[in-house]
């Protein structure tokens, strides 16, 4: 039997409360499946009263973080701290810097400073694991780093906001309006009170980014993702998608080829019979295409005390059975720059839809548009014809370059008759 | 850079001609991801034919395996050849003697012998990996005992069978007869001339049993598997599970509970609604409901070259790793010994379908048999009475002991105006 595993917790949030439950409450199975003890040695938060429990359980309790990360009781730090820099990224450094292995569900951090954490701690010889970054409970890094290493990843995508996915599916399966759902999840606390790192899609790019290092053995390049998020999705969309035969999702997606890395993260029409077009409520998803393997899909919760802790114990099992794997899949100086493709340059169908007075040649002006940018229409859908009144447009096109449609667009919303903004959904063929 | 892993593939059939070529293939990039070159080294098939491109690639060939187990130049070992025993147990039990590592797809062999290599390969400290046995391509058993590790697992569940799914996935969307359905896979290549082995759901029990194992880490128990297949599953019944808001699937289940561990394979009526109820075609799905992790799916191809190849290639990796797992989860020796719950203490709901007459008394004989056995039904569908010729008669009961429900059916079989044996399909809640 190896010597205990002495874990420190900085962070008594929600996540790192469930951590705590889970180590107290599962060391006797986590130390028959790791063949040592792996005992919770201390936790640091500024606020004293989330640290009774640990004060209680013989726990030493830190009201600063970075003291722990330095002291010589510590094997393992966990970060829950949250925030792309500052203090957690110091502790993390801190740590390292102490030759502490480190764990952390920390996605704008990972996505920001990533590959240079990664290198400290290569330098160091400790772990720096990410698991509950991505996805929450899915164990999708390492089913990407080690399940799926006999293969190339050309594409890896995913549903991975949950409260996206919950506003989308309540909009799609109530009908109702974006601002009326955002509204009901802050009041149930699905939502933050700022909701845009949510819904304008970062939280999306953060993880996307991560996964797309991991999946094609890369330096993590955050600034590059082009990022729209679900505000402009509406009830009349979501219908227009049901009759064409697809749903809306917020969709992260990634893949490379001989044009580039290509990361985007925006409102997708998937097709009704793709599995991640049935990944309901607030569920995460993630798919990734092997060259070997095919298509792989897990599903499972991607946020909440349960799941994330399950997958930050996860880490901290690997590191108590002595499992190490190169942070992002090769050592970090084997990690290849490619370069981005422009969102200009990104190329599929798409899905438009126009408010449009009834007026002679204004089909004509749309058609010209289109045309002249050599978007070819591949459906239209006009239902009734009230003269005077705007009535919807839709229409899909074939597959097309980004920067056509945009120009396209850019003609279409100044015809005369186009009495808003077109709106504009890509399709995605999965 | 760490020395070369030696890799020795035993049988050049599809697994193994798949395995070839991903280890030729992507040589380069697995080196970078271990750190270290992984050589084919040896390959073993008693049929020559097959061993001319790695002769061509000076990789040496044995017509005879077992020699090649107890060869220097050997680190690895991967059986391919098949069947529980004979050859297959030989020459893993050789190279484990041998102090080689052992990688196998084997589900027949570790569902009998699994423990029992298990130990030989740990008293030699050598691993003993076999993540392309269950699911193919899915990284399940890296998910189950890694990925999950600080969850006690409760239920693990799945389509564990390709053939099985084609066929029942053809006959729901075709409306075509079992008969037919399987008489066109076995033209296309696709089930066995003796198919009996996956219709009659052996080939998942196999898989049910190892996923039982490493979920809840206990001895593999296959002989405690409740086995059913497919035959009698009808486009009738399909239809009216269709209409009562189910998909017929063939699962396989394990459970665990203060009751005892229940492993069921049979045809079960799943929820339109449940994410597996969607996995079509081919694929498999494995479902596992962990106590902090909630449900996890993951979905993908269980069989074929390719991903069969990805799971053998993922395994081989690990080891040039060093990464190193117990077995099932934790040591032989802390396996536990769970009694197995008989079937007939199954507790679910079910699925009746009856052809009757129509005759003076025969409602009140089939209700008196499920009074007396105390099965309570929840609905009832018949819709057409033609005197003198049998109808459908379809029931669905509450949660009700197994034991109750067939005696209550033989009671029922027994009635006259009853002319055909009752069909039974067991309700999942999922």
């Amino acid at each position: 039997m190896s010597k205990p595993l002495n874990v420190a917790i900085a962070g008594l949030g929600t996540i790192g409360g469930g951590t705590f439950k889970l180590l107290t409450e599962q060391a006797e199975i986590i130390e028959r499946r790791t063949g040592r003890a792996v005992r919770l040695a201390a936790v640091a938060d500024p606020d004293a009263s989330k640290m009774t429990d640990a004060e209680a359980g013989g726990v030493r309790c830190f009201d600063d973080a970075l003291p722990m990360a330095a002291d010589d009781g510590v094997d393992v730090v966990v970060e829950l701290i949250g925030g792309s820099g500052g203090i957690a990224k110091k502790l993390c450094e801190t740590a390292i810097a102490n030759s502490k292995h480190v764990v952390t569900a920390n996605k704008a951090m990972v996505a920001h400073h990533g590959t240079q954490l990664a290198k400290a701690a290569e330098d160091q010889g400790v772990s720096f694991n990410y698991e509950a970054a991505v996805a929450g409970g899915i164990p999708i890094i390492k089913s990407l780093r080690e399940g799926l290493a006999g293969n190339n990843i050309g594409r890896v995508y995913g549903i991975l906001n949950g409260t996206c996915n919950f506003i989308l599916s309540a909009m799609s399966e109530q009908g109702r309006e974006f601002e009326d759902v955002l509204k009901e999840c802050q009041e149930l606390g699905y939502a933050e009170a700022d909701p845009s790192f949510d819904i304008d899609g970062i939280d999306t790019a953060h993880k996307l980014a991560i996964l797309a290092s991991v999946s094609f053995g890369c330096e993590i390049n955050f600034d590059a993702v082009y990022t729209e998020g679900i505000r402009h999705v509406s009830p009349m969309d979501m219908q227009f998608a049901a009759e064409l035969g697809y749903r809306i999702k917020l969709l992260g997606t990634a893949s490379v080829s001989e044009r580039g890395l290509e990361q985007r993260v925006h409102p997708c029409m998937v097709p009704e019979t793709a599995p991640i077009a049935h990944v309901a409520g607030s569920l995460n998803a993630v798919v990734a295409d092997g060259d070997f393997v095919d298509t792989i899909v897990q599903e499972g919760h991607g946020a909440g005390a349960g799941p994330t802790a399950s997958a930050v114990c996860a880490d901290i099992i690997d590191i108590a059975r002595g499992l190490k794997v190169p942070t992002f899949g090769v050592p970090v100086g084997d990690l290849k720059t490619i370069a981005p493709l422009p969102m200009q340059r990104h190329v599929g169908a798409y899905y438009i839809r126009l408010m449009v007075v009834d007026k002679p040649g204004v089909f004509a002006d749309i058609a010209g548009a289109l045309q002249k940018h050599a978007v070819s229409m591949e459906s239209v859908i006009q239902r009734t014809r009230n003269p005077g009144e705007a009535v919807p447009v839709v229409m899909t096109t074939h597959e097309t370059e980004e920067a056509s449609m945009v120009e396209a667009l850019k003609e279409i919303a100044v015809v005369g008759a186009v009495v808003e903004e077109p709106r504009m959904i890509r399709i995605e063929s999965l």
